[in-house]
């Protein structure tokens, strides 16, 4: 009998780019397809910012094909002493919420230990009892003003 | 009779830090004062962001006084086709709403320039009919978890 495999989270790879990653992102947003000029490009941009700027997968090795991904970028205030803040984006999972937690977890835990005193995200409220359960609670009102 | 002055929205120079820009950010927030080394080093990593990264501020010259500040930084996306986000944080107004209008329409303007498709910010419900003179609109949920 096959076992449950124990989905592992890791920093993004360029060859994810093959593994559906884009197509998982695109279920997020509005948008042509990334280029794989433009996607090199940009993880080498964001590369270059060491672990304050992290994107992580689940891979579905089985499959070959990510399966759950999200990131988290430092940002350096003067606030706070010069204080850190880790800011959760683009959490997006193919499957289950189990995944999403993985990811959720791994990602506050990134920004704690670079040295944040808090990481924030915003959702929309169908997805705000999810977070509670990974352990956020609601602060602020997001607003937003778009250019395009 | 002495005209009014029309105070110009400015990048934040290293000199600012005397001229009460410190006790302008504390309204903010809580913890001690920042040390001036710690303020020089904070400073110049961010300013090694280039435009990416901009704290700017109001100065009232007749009093060299720091009377408002706001800052913007851009965050570089794989989603919507690499797109970009600015980020609006820490603004802070001594007096009145007029310079608060002020330094978010520059903070937005500047996110617009640097490519940006939307500049977001987290407020409380007291500011939100604030920012949405500035042109700003509800969204999402912003969701906390503090380390410290």
């Amino acid at each position: 009998m096959a076992t449950e495999p124990s989905f592992q989270v890791r920093k993004l790879q360029l060859s994810d780019k093959g593994k559906g990653f884009i197509e998982l992102m695109r279920q997020l947003s509005v948008g042509d397809p990334i280029s794989d000029e433009d996607f090199v490009q940009r993880f080498q941009e964001l590369s270059s910012h060491g672990d304050d700027d992290l994107i992580c997968v689940i891979e579905d090795e089985r499959q070959s094909k990510i399966i759950a991904t999200g990131c988290v970028f430092v940002e350096k205030k003067l606030l706070r002493n010069c204080g850190k803040v880790g800011h959760i984006e683009d959490v997006v999972v193919d499957s289950s919420a189990r995944l999403g937690m993985k990811i959720v977890e791994f990602l506050a835990d990134h920004a704690r230990y670079r040295g944040c005193y808090k990481v924030i995200l915003d959702c929309s409220s169908e997805n705000k009892a999810f977070y509670e359960r990974c352990g956020f609670r609601e602060k602020e009102i997001q607003m937003v003003q778009y250019f395009v």
